[in-house]
């Protein structure tokens, strides 16, 4: 197509190491344009990592990619619209006149999946069978159905919204935690974070879907890991540092606990030194149960189509990040 | 309560090993008189092993009991009840006199939903990072929703029902097999199992929920596993000898299938120095995924009470084994 000097250029920014379920690919970019008539031949889109490009780019579009920190980079650029949910290592360090859109409620579908996966895991043992198998031992531990049970959700956004429906499903009782206690629909009931104790002692399990900020970090402390009882099971989609894993692997080890799945570690790999990966009934999950392998980058673009459209016709921007709060 | 020479005599055959999860307790049968009033006042219920009452007995109710192959033995007997859906160590010994009902459907809300489980555990490879995490190292795997895929459910009885209705909850295609191809609630769709060659293939899923009988004695042999797609998840949650684990662990280290869950094994407790528990991404499951630890007896019970109102009325027994056929 021909270029036209007074279309912005979209600077797609995609690190070379991306797996192929990450990469925005041409073929990905010319699958959305389709899906959205009208929007993509309005801009300018160059791909890979020239930074000349960079230099003239007024929006930029990327999964994973290295924070853009200082604008003289960047000199023109307005708009970021990254492709995934957390920006926390992003929001930080960006000049405070760019605006950056996340991709919050991507991870919905199957993250939400994801979310029931473990919470089954947990509740038919597989866990504890897992561990039995790595002995060669045989010891069935006879479970109950989850119908009926209560998942405490910490974080009502998109993913922790997409683990309410899917838990609902399976007629369970759903309560959420967040900032305000804001009642959110597919929540049964929604308690404000300073009020967790409260409810923590209901958990038959209970799930993290928080992003990092600096509200977040370390929430899931001792104390509050102290008030799941004995049966739970803890599920983190979220992000590591929002919980006390040192207090949570002491409470596995001690067997006072279902056991756990965690998506989310910190750092990511988990270092094969680590000492998480022997903990009993912990299963190691490696980040890769909220990302979509078929859709991800698909989704995104239908997320940045629609903001597309909304730049070019200078209306507010969905997904936008707060950069103080950091989400 | 004062005993009637009248009232026909029940022998609670219960063995001394029973595991809390399956005795047939005073207790639970107390509560099972209250749930179904007018029925076990109408009997005489024996607890226990002693002889004597076996060979009064009109009526046995147990669950894992040693076949009673002499009608010398109890020579008053006329109908067992048996608290298991799988009954083949039992029907082909009997004198051909008996009456024997099992307790098939007993296992439907917990198993359904333990086969809904197996899937959506191989859906999102935790067999594959319940194996890395053996070796300490991180490889992710991005998994797409289980939501559109397709499983083929051999075995349309309670349990293979009950696994269609959950996958129905995930909006999944459901295919049964059964011995005539009659449609079946629940089911998508239904084949014979002399057909099953055309569906196995679309098998994203193949879960296999059958008695163990003349017909069924390795009816998914080494030919039929070998239709199932590189990308299938088998899962087993019938009897191990309907199918050829060696053909299927074949396919697993050769990597060419998704990976299995298999609950049942020939014999159990599956030994230890069976080559199956490190056959890669086939996670061993105890025989504990069926039954439900809370209300196993309880539902049997149940059926029991049914069963007994109706004999006491000389209507005929609901789930009456066919002791040739075995089911």
């Amino acid at each position: 197509m021909a270029k036209k000097a007074s279309r912005p250029l979209v600077y797609v920014a995609d690190k070379p190491d991306t797996g192929p379920a990450h990469a925005i690919t041409q073929a990905r970019i010319k699958a959305a344009a389709k899906r959205h008539p009208g929007i993509f031949n309005r801009v300018d889109i160059r791909y890979g990592l020239d930074p000349k490009d960079l230099s003239r780019a007024e929006i930029v579009l990327g999964v994973a990619f290295d924070p853009l920190t200082l604008k003289a980079d960047a000199p023109n650029l307005k708009w970021i619209q990254s492709l995934n949910a957390g920006v926390e290592k992003l929001a930080p360090k960006l000049d405070r006149s760019f605006m950056l859109t996340n991709a919050s409620g991507l991870h919905g579908p199957k993250g939400g999946e994801f979310g029931l996966t473990c919470m089954l895991v947990l509740n038919h043992a597989v866990q504890s069978f897992v561990g039995s198998q790595r002995e060669r031992k045989w010891n069935p531990v006879f479970t109950t159905p989850i119908e009926g049970k209560t998942v405490v959700v910490a974080g009502t956004g998109g993913l922790g919204h997409a683990v309410a429906v899917q838990a609902k499903r399976h007629k369970m009782t759903v309560i959420g935690i967040n900032t305000t206690g804001k009642k959110v629909p597919g929540f049964d009931r929604v308690v404000k974070a300073k009020d967790m104790a409260k409810v923590l002692p209901r958990a038959d399990f209970f799930v993290v879907a928080l992003p990092i900020t600096k509200g977040t970090e370390n929430l899931i402390d001792r104390t509050a890991i102290g008030h799941l009882p004995n049966h739970c099971g803890i599920v983190n989609l979220g992000r590591a540092r929002v919980m006390d894993y040192g207090a949570m692997a002491e409470r596995l080890r001690a067997g006072t606990l279902l056991g756990a799945v965690c998506d989310v570690f910190d750092p990511e790999p988990l270092p094969s030194g680590s000492p998480l990966w022997d903990v009993p009934n912990l299963i190691v999950s490696p980040h890769a149960g909220v990302d979509d392998g078929s859709v991800y980058v698909d989704r995104g673009l239908d997320i940045f189509a629609d903001n597309l459209k909304r730049y070019l016709s200078g209306r507010k921007l969905k997904n936008l990040v707060n950069l103080d709060a950091g989400y």
